[in-house]
C-alpha cells in the first residue's frame, strides 16, 4: 500500500515548513501531517490507551521510524525505541501522540517529552479533546523550535453547508451497527485490496486515528452541526469516474448519542456502495445498555432509506463481521449464516480479508 | 402569554449583573436575556433583514419598549422610536440587534450605535455569525459600561453526549418539510394556546430569533456535531408529568444540507408528539432547487421512523400549513384536503389558530 500518491489526502509529505516565529498552531483538518515520524506512547500499561499509536504504527510502517516510551510503559508498537534526540537524528519530522490517559488526558509527566520534541523542531500531532497549545510550555517550545502543533480533532475553518450536488468519482462508506465495531479497519482493508488490484483508491479518514494513519482527513464529529454534510462533501471531492474514495464511517444510525454524525456523513458522502460492520457478540450499544444493537439487515435498510436522498442508487455490497472472540468453527458458521441471510459477501477483514466484498464491488461497478 | 414564569427558560429577568471589570462576553445558550429591551433595526430597507427584531417585538410586546432606528430605515416594528439615551432613561436593560445586512453582516455605520448602548450600560444581544466582541471598540465599550455582550448563537460549553434516557414531562416538536416554513411560529402559537387553556407549557427555542423571543434557548445548529442530541436533552430537561415543552424545530429530515441537525434535535428531544409545518406552494427545498419538498405524509413517516429510537410512542398530532399566499377559498380547500388525507387536524396558525391541534393533543395526552 502506498500512502503517498500525489494529489491525495493519503500523501503525508507537505512541502513547506512555517517560518520561525509564524503562528505554530494549525488545525489538521485537510492539512497534511509530516512524515517520517515517531509515535509517543507515554507510560501507558494497557493497549486500550495506545490504540492511536498502535494503529498508526501498523498502517504506516514505512513512515513510522520508532516509538518514544517513558519508563514503565508496557505497550509496544513493535518499532525501535528512540529518544527525542535519536528520533531527530534519524530524520523524524513529527512526534505523534499515540496514547492518552483515562478521559483523553495528557498526564503532567508526559508534557516535558512533548516540549522537548517541539523544541527539537519536531511537529507535535495529537487528537486530544484539549488543544495542544493548552499544555503548559508547549506553545513556547514550538515557537522556539519552529515546530507546528497539529490538533487533528480541529476541523478546518470556513466549511460549506452541504449542497447535495452529485460529484464525479465513486464512493464507498463503511457503516456500523454500533461505534467501535471495525469501520476504520474495514475501510483501510478495502482500500488496500482495491490498490492491490490496481484500482485507483483513496482512504478518507474521519476520526483521529484514521486521520493520523492517512496523514489527513476530516474530524467529522468535531464539525459544527450545520456543516457536517458540507464537511463530508469537502472530504471526498470530485474525482476521476473510476476512482474510489473509501470513507471511514462514524457512529451508527440507531445510536442515541451520535446518529446525527452518521446521518450527516452518509448524506454528504453520497456513497454508491456501503459495507456494514457488525460485532455479532454485542447485544447492546457500547455504553448505552438500554439500546439494543440493531441487526445488520436493519442498518442496511436504514442506510438505503437515508442515503437515497443524495444517491438514489446506493447499495450494500457486503458485511464485515468482527469474529475475533469466537472459535474458527464458529466464525465460519457466522460468516455463512450472515451471507445466506443477506445474500451479500460476508467477511472478517482481519481473519479472511476483504476479497469477497471487493469482488462484488467491482462486479457491481465495472470500470 | 406570560413569558416570565419563574423557573422556566421563558423567564427573561436574570437576577444578577456582572461586576464591573468582569469578563463582559457571555454565551447565551441557556443564559437568560435581560428585559425590558429595545430592538435595533439599523438602516435596513426590507423586512427580510429585520425578521429577528420584528419577531421579538411581536412575541414579547410587554418587554419590548421601543426601537432604535438609524436615518433612512424603512422597517418599523410598531413600537416607539427611541434614542439610546431615552431607552436607558425608560429603563431598558438591553439592546437586541434585530437586523442584519446581507450575509449576516453588521455595517460599519451601525457599530457606533452598539458601542453607545454598551457604554450606557445596556447589554448588547445578537445572533450573528461573528462574535459581538469582534466588532471594533465594542468589547471596550462594554467593559466601560459594565454591559454584557450576548452572542445567542454560541452554545454553552461542556454539553454532554446524548444519553437517550427517558425524561419525565411531555414534549412536542415542530418539524418541517423544509426550512423557513413556520416551525418557530407554530411552536409559539401552540405554546400560547396551551397556556391559554391553563396548561403548563414552555417554549424551547433552538434558533436565534426564537432564543431572543424566549429569552433563552439552545442554538442547536451551532453545537459541535457529537453533542447535538445531548444539547437537545439539556434544552428540554426532566419536568412535571403534565408539563409540555414545545420545542422549535430546525431544518428538515430530507434537507441535503441540514438534516443532521434535524435528526439530532428529534432524537434528543424524544418528543411524544409532533406537528408538521408545510408550505403547500413550495415545490423545491429553498436554495436547493434540485431537491423536491417532500410531502407532509413522507415527513410524518420519516419522523416516526427516526423518533421511535428514543420515544417508541411518538405520534403526529397535526399539520400546520402556511397559506399566506392563497385566497381564502383556496386556504379552506387546502386545509380540508390535508385534513382528509392525513386524518389529522390541519390549521394555518396565523389564519385559523392552532386550537384544533391542541384539542387533539390534549385528547391524546390527557392530564
Amino acid at each position: 500500500m502506498d500512502w503517498r500518491r500525489d494529489g491525495e489526502l493519503g500523501n503525508a509529505h507537505p512541502q513547506g515548513r512555517p517560518a520561525q516565529g509564524a503562528r505554530p498552531v494549525v488545525n489538521a483538518g485537510l492539512t497534511r501531517i509530516p512524515a517520517p515520524f515517531v509515535v509517543f506512547l507515554g507510560d501507558i500499561q494497557d493497549e486500550v490507551f495506545g490504540k492511536t499509536g498502535l494503529g498508526v504504527a501498523q498502517w504506516r510502517p514505512q513512515d513510522c521510524i520508532g516509538q518514544v516510551r517513558l519508563p514503565h510503559c508496557l505497550v509496544d508498537a513493535g518499532v525501535p525505541d528512540m529518544s527525542i534526540e535519536s528520533a531527530k537524528a534519524c530524520g523524524a519530522r513529527a512526534l505523534i501522540v499515540g496514547s492518552a490517559a483515562v478521559g483523553g488526558r495528557i498526564p503532567e509527566g508526559w508534557t516535558a517529552s512533548l516540549c522537548a520534541a517541539a523544541r527539537a523542531g519536531l511537529d507535535v500531532v495529537a487528537g486530544l479533546h484539549i488543544r495542544l497549545a493548552e499544555l503548559p510550555g508547549l506553545a513556547e517550545a514550538a515557537r522556539a523550535g519552529g515546530a507546528r502543533l497539529v490538533d487533528v480533532r480541529v476541523p478546518p475553518a470556513s466549511l460549506p453547508v452541504g449542497s447535495g450536488r452529485k460529484r464525479t468519482g465513486k464512493r464507498l462508506l463503511t457503516v456500523g451497527t454500533d461505534c467501535a465495531c471495525g469501520k476504520k479497519y474495514t475501510a483501510l482493508a478495502l482500500h488496500q485490496e482495491l490498490r492491490r488490484r490496481g484500482r485507483d483508491s483513496t482512504f478518507r479518514a474521519t476520526g483521529q486515528t484514521g486521520i493520523m494513519i492517512a496523514g489527513a482527513g476530516m474530524p467529522i464529529d468535531a464539525v459544527v452541526a450545520d456543516f457536517v454534510t458540507g464537511a463530508a462533501e469537502v472530504l471526498s471531492p470530485e474525482n476521476e469516474p473510476d476512482h474510489w474514495d473509501v470513507i471511514e464511517g462514524q457512529g451508527a444510525l440507531l445510536h442515541p448519542g451520535y446518529l446525527q454524525v452518521t446521518v450527516g456523513l452518509l448524506v454528504g458522502s453520497q456513497p454508491d456502495a456501503f459495507v456494514v460492520c457488525h460485532d455479532p457478540l454485542r447485544s447492546s450499544i457500547s455504553g448505552w445498555p438500554d439500546f439494543p444493537v440493531p441487526s445488520a439487515a436493519t442498518i442496511i435498510e436504514r442506510t438505503v432509506t437515508l442515503g437515497r436522498l443524495t444517491n438514489p442508487a446506493i447499495r450494500c455490497v457486503g458485511i464485515a463481521l468482527n469474529t475475533s472472540k469466537v472459535t474458527r468453527a464458529e466464525r465460519e458458521r457466522l460468516l455463512k449464516r450472515y451471507a445466506a441471510e443477506s445474500g451479500l459477501p460476508c467477511v472478517d477483514p482481519i481473519a479472511t480479508g476483504t476479497e469477497a466484498i471487493v469482488d462484488k464491488l467491482l462486479r457491481d461497478f465495472p470500470a
